[in-house]
């Protein structure tokens, strides 16, 4: 089996691998004494701006509005929808003191946003010229994960966008969700993050939306790890939340919405885990901190003139590369290797006393860890060129990876066989949800859904039942 | 007087004037069901994450370091600094319950983020190479204010940079308070708000710190707005927390600390307050939303031609000016001023059949209302320079305002009568809290502090016991 033979350490012990790397690479400290809440050190911080960045901007060319809603809703708010209050009241914090005083009215923080923009929209909207209306915001949400919690996959607090959008007709809602699904695949796409977009089932929709599309991410543990999802809301909340517009013939209705979400930790979780190998992370050119470091081969008496091509191969590289020139002189060029190979700098070019003479630069690639010779004239171009190749070939490589993940079953024992092999089940379903839990205890992973950007159509019979299946669907295990 | 001859509706009635401004020019939506929480809209969250951009590059040119920590601190760390939990105890937002349940530990929600970052700094420090770190993150802190809430102001939600800085010498910290002043002072400058740089007497520095340094700006109803402070911590938390480096001789100590917040929402409330005029915001360009707007004056039959000739304005001016063509058809010219004046566009272009015709432009500048005309091939050249005399004009103006707003006083009366003309106070002290307390009680307004960018020297008695002053202090009443 491909997945075998491909067995770093991140698959044989993802959690104690991913551990090591997060610290080291200085992405999270999570010792920080309340359990489930992180520290995002230098490098988490810089590729969590990065994404959000690439995300705020490919919202904003689409005409999302950019707000900012307050971190707390009230008890009446929270609880108008019914659905939603169900889905997410076993996780919210609540305060309910203030400067030593229990409050008036308790407050809810937000697990997700719904309850504390909707009553704003409401006052908003008033006729079809408003809509539509796409509102989103970069915030942290807030829920009491029950689980064990592990650094940015299932925290306590969670870094994430939120888009909120508002229209008139059904088919206008039908068509924004292709765009939320464009807008998340091309930031993910950028990242080289390989994912299944699926339809949930309904049984494992968002608290109170008529439909749920999601990104799973694959992860070497086997576990999904869903990175994005878009919600049809239908006019569900706009109907508890007395959101209502005047149609160009002067009768009023409700909107239909959106909303959807883009999870700026569980991406860094996905990037990390998709691409990183045992010398530790591998961060594609879009994200990496430093996208190329320049380490100087010390040979006595000719420190001055490595140090000096050192500068000059720097000054060639320019202001649009994320470069670093690491001339510490109390760390051997192995430490140095480790270091950056740690930390996922995509290019590292090495430069000795050959190099100086024969007016070469030593190329190394951390993706495939190889090296190559380019000359100081040429270094730019050869440079940039190799980190987009390196940002595709890691594309490339994952997506190979997801698909020899996926293992076809006809059976519940196969499914389970799968599963326990940290792979992702394909199965057919007959759709009901006595099957599906008859699947879930069978075969120790959940349906996750089936395939949204392609149709796959079911050829046999439920892998519990027998019955004519109804969809073809991804089982897997979950964080 | 100065101030009587500039008296716009913002200095007659400061509240009403600011409360339609900020609704007007879609800033902050105050409606929302929770007090001290409110909205920012699309205009006021652009301006806070220019404000954010322009701050943060500051501190990443010299050498802070951005990280993100968690929102809550556990109520043992929260109490560690006697003085700190003291002063910040009777404003805390207190978690005690998730999911329904009492949680085993209640969560302190940061009021501020030094029992929250400095446990880390505890596992960071170990040495003096380690020294300086610096490190600023831009979150939102939490005080439950009991006095009246006003939108940006005076809120339970506030957005802000918050700088942490360890020393290893005392020298070190004062240095490092130098420079925190300059990249504030920086900043503020860029967007022309003036303010009086204070070192705040004992009695009102931060809970914790060995002194603080304040940026008080000014308000046309007289109350002065903190928009920054710099605080040297001195050993004092390093000492609670348990930070210890090694310094180059081997020994162990504990290192100086400094801690510094930059108040986003007071900074715009200070923009939109010492700038504005009776027609809405006046926005200098560096934060302006649209810096440029383009109106076409419409004449029946020559629709088309304009509105080309206004395409070909928007593509002299590039990519480089935030301009906006407003092209409506169902807003009358009129409309388009009065909204593009409450919004604060810098400059607006006007074009109607005769600049057409002559090749030309009205330049209309929102600082001082006043029109010019240039040509179509200079506008890009006239706009940029223009944009840069109006950023000018408007720190100038701020400034002279400031100045004149300052008032000195020789007797207790005499400072009350400036308090209640909405002015500021200048005296002299003893530096007695007795007298601080006088003070407060017959003039109405508090002791802000002594300049700490000038020195001042006392020539009299103080205000309140006539005893020779040490300090000359400045009193006014504050948000």
């Amino acid at each position: 089996m491909a997945v075998a033979s491909q067995m770093s350490s991140k698959f044989r012990n993802f959690s104690s691998w991913f551990d090591k790397v997060l610290y080291e690479a200085r992405i999270v400290d999570d010792r920080f004494p309340v359990k489930g809440f992180s520290v995002y050190m230098e490098n988490g911080t810089f590729i969590l701006r990065a994404l959000q960045r690439m995300l705020e901007e490919e919202l904003a060319r689409t005409g999302h509005i950019e707000m900012l809603f307050p971190l707390v809703t009230t008890d009446e708010l929270f609880s108008k929808e019914a659905e939603h209050i169900k889905g997410f009241m076993s996780e919210v914090f609540v305060i309910d003191k203030a400067g030593g005083k229990e409050l008036e009215r308790k407050l809810i923080i937000r697990p997700t946003s719904e309850t504390i923009i909707y009553p704003m929209f409401r006052l908003w909207v008033r006729s079809h010229a408003d809509l539509p209306l796409k509102v989103h915001q970069s915030v942290n949400v807030y829920r009491h994960e029950t689980k064990a919690t592990r650094p940015l996959f299932r925290v306590r607090e969670i870094p994430w966008n939120e888009a909120h959008t508002i229209h008139a007709t059904a088919s206008e809602a039908e068509e924004q969700v292709r765009e939320a699904i464009e807008i998340y695949r091309k930031v993910l796409n950028k990242v080289g993050v390989a994912y299944l977009l699926l339809k949930r089932p309904d049984f494992d929709k968002f608290a109170g939306a008529r439909y749920s599309i999601a990104f799973d991410a694959w992860n070497p543990d086997g576990r999904v790890n869903q990175v994005g999802t878009v919600h049809n809301l239908g006019k569900n909340f706009a109907k508890v939340f007395e959101i209502e517009f005047e149609q160009r013939d002067g009768r009023r209705d409700n909107p239909h919405q959106l909303c959807y979400g883009f999870g700026y930790s569980r991406v860094i979780a996905a990037v990390i885990a998709q691409h990183g190998d045992d010398h530790g992370c591998v961060f594609p050119s879009t994200i990496a901190p430093v996208q190329v470091v320049i380490v100087p081969i010390y040979f006595k008496g000719q420190e001055y003139s490595i140090l000096e091509y050192c500068r000059r191969v720097l000054e060639r590289l320019g202001n649009n590369i994320r470069v670093r020139l690491d001339d510490r002189d109390d760390v051997t060029p192995g430490e140095k290797y480790y270091y950056w190979e740690m930390l996922g700098a995509p290019v590292r070019l090495e430069i000795g006393p050959r190099e100086v003479a024969e007016g070469r630069v030593t190329v190394f690639r951390r993706d495939t860890m190889e090296k190559r010779v380019t000359t100081l004239e040429e270094v730019n171009d050869y440079v940039k060129k190799l980190l987009d190749e390196i940002d595709r070939n890691l594309a490339e490589r994952s997506r190979r990876m997801l698909e020899a993940m996926i293992g076809d079953a006809q059976t519940l024992s196969d499914a389970k066989q799968l599963i326990s092999s940290r792979r992702i089940a394909r199965v057919e379903w007959c759709g009901r949800l006595e099957c599906a839990e008859v699947i879930k205890e069978n075969v120790g992973g959940e349906i996750r859904g089936s395939r949204y950007d392609i149709v796959e159509i079911p050829k046999g019979g439920c892998v519990a039942c027998q019955q004519p299946a109804k969809e073809v669907v991804y089982v897997a295990r979950a964080y």
